[in-house]
């Protein structure tokens, strides 16, 4: 039976996302209502060729709904899924508000779907860097029981949404004449200052995505640690350090893995090959192996490079990406929703 | 007393920051000749005020040379310093042909100076990773002996040389407009192929420096694992990914380390603050750690995000970066022409 849906944060660019996706999947709709904050309401956003309002969020606005995709900011998403599920929607939320949350489930559906069974009405969509390493870790986790994972992001602008796009490609069409500025670093004078990082990201590499705690971890690797050992429900030792590149959209991870007994490359390959929602891309021979622009717009998530640590028997590394506002975002998103109509949980 | 310095690939990126370097530090000079393949001889450069013709390389072009700062391929060290050791030069070669020769010191001043006493008329520079790793790796080791190093690479594309800046500002500017594409990873029919990287390089990350062997690993890996342990004397696991990012210069290294006790964040930052060429930039409550784009043009590298592990009371970690051109080339090979002049070995 179709659903009423409601994309909130319809307008950012996971929200923009949410709606390319449902459309390309054609997701059964009753009834599809925009909403977002009162800045962007009354703008109207064309959906299989026919014109919607965005509506202000409110409690009214949920009224009706079975299913409410969330992209918002913590804030938000703490404020309105209670709202919104008192008002009877299921809420997908891609904040990282409810995420360890032991009441609310974290689900990558290739990985761990059974765990919307025990939604109790919010269903939290994983950080698109946990995504984007998990896909590969999981199945290999499988076969040969993760114990340790030491892993670098890279990470798209688009991850910090449209403002971060608008700096990027605000700052290289400036800096693009300057060639001696960029090669000695001086590029102060050349540049606005950004909407969405700390520093200038065109030409440059960050080592720094989310907020900083007292230990000098950002929120994004704590949330990579954390994600992980939610969504496998295991203990694995993981530590990474994320960092954003001056690409669009694409996040990759260089991961090396320690396993409780030694997997090859050609054992992790098998597994790899046949996992769901895995693409395998490993022929370096061939200059082929995941890259950021080959992940952007694609569904699977990518990982190659494949090989063991000649210093260490039991570890092996691989390079994995995907589309961050899709698989890392928007489609995983989708996908909970699906998996909710498959389960006949709406 | 003053020297004669041949500088052999004298047009390239790092040719031309040699020139620079031995300009802005003064280095004692009684004639500088500038050498380059057939393509490039004849052409004029500047160098303090003066025009210098570059000749083309031969036996002849080394005689009188008392240093000889090679950066050309492989191959060509391979032919050419043995002959012009033979025209009684002291060859500093910052390719990877000689680097891991017994009878070769390789040598970045501020970590080993002393193994240049065990010259025989060739000494290597190191790798622009492994530099990057080292500079803030080596005082940490021996504050607290380091026995594992797992780390990832953002290499900016300067390390290909001048046709890898030019394929990242052509390709950056024809995709400027294409944000569509760029957004879809559907880049092919926007630029022409490049000519220093097997994939477009704009608004992209590739996993892929250097030729792959047969277990995968890149070339470049596997001499950020043997450059570290005979720069360090030690043995140490080491276990890279080397990563093209579309940066023009810089390098940066996220690295996790293992030591033989634990090593404090505090004990690591009071170490680095005293190291020589090390720049301690760790204060992410202001924003304040290594970017790409902060160390271009810069003489030190720079270390920050230093922070334990939670998960291994021995692990630490850090994000380094060093200019590539510069302390990963050009500047420490004059360095070590001055420890030559200033050990009275020229």
């Amino acid at each position: 039976m179709p659903s009423n849906v409601a994309v909130v944060g319809a307008t950012g660019a996971v929200g923009t996302e949410m709606l390319r996706i449902l459309a390309e999947r054609s997701f059964p709709l009753a009834q599809l209502r925009l909403i977002a904050t009162v800045r962007s309401a009354g703008r109207r956003i064309a959906f299989e060729g026919e014109d919607h309002v965005v509506v202000e969020i409110s409690d009214r606005a949920f009224e009706g709904i079975d299913v409410a995709l969330f992209d918002t900011p913590d804030a938000a998403a703490l404020e309105w899924i209670p709202r919104a599920k008192a008002a009877g929607a299921i809420c997908i939320d891609n904040s990282a508000a409810w995420r360890m949350d032991d009441e609310v489930p974290l689900i990558i559906p290739e990985i761990n779907a059974d765990a919307v069974l025990q939604h109790r009405g919010v269903i939290a969509n994983p950080n698109c860097t946990a995504v984007t390493l998990l896909m590969p870790l999981a199945p290999l986790h499988r076969a040969a029981e993760c114990t340790r994972v030491v892993a670098a992001s890279y990470q798209s602008v688009s991850g910090a949404g449209v403002a971060g796009v608008e700096d990027l490609y605000e700052q290289t069409e400036k800096l693009l004449p300057e060639r001696d500025a960029v090669r000695r670093g001086r590029v102060e004078g050349f540049v606005p200052s950004g909407r969405a990082f700390a520093h200038p990201i065109a030409f440059n590499v960050i080592p720094h995505v989310g907020s900083f705690d007292e230990g000098g971890a950002t929120s994004e690797e704590r949330r990579v640690a954390e994600e992980t050992c939610k969504i496998l429900e295991a203990r694995i030792d993981v530590f990474s350090t994320c960092v954003r590149v001056p690409s669009v959209a694409g996040h990759g991870v260089a991961a090396w893995a320690e396993f409780s007994r030694r997997l090859t490359p050609d054992e992790a390959r098998r597994v790899l090959a046949s996992a769901e929602g895995v693409s395998l891309e490993d022929d370096p021979g061939s200059n082929r192996y995941p890259t950021i622009l080959g992940a952007a717009g694609e569904d699977k998530a990518s990982v190659g490079r494949i090989r063991s640590d000649p210093t260490n028997a039991q570890a092996l590394a691989f390079f994995s990406t995907c589309d961050n506002l899709r698989k890392g975002a928007a489609l995983n998103a989708v996908q909970i929703a699906e998996l909710l109509v498959a389960r006949g949980l709406i």
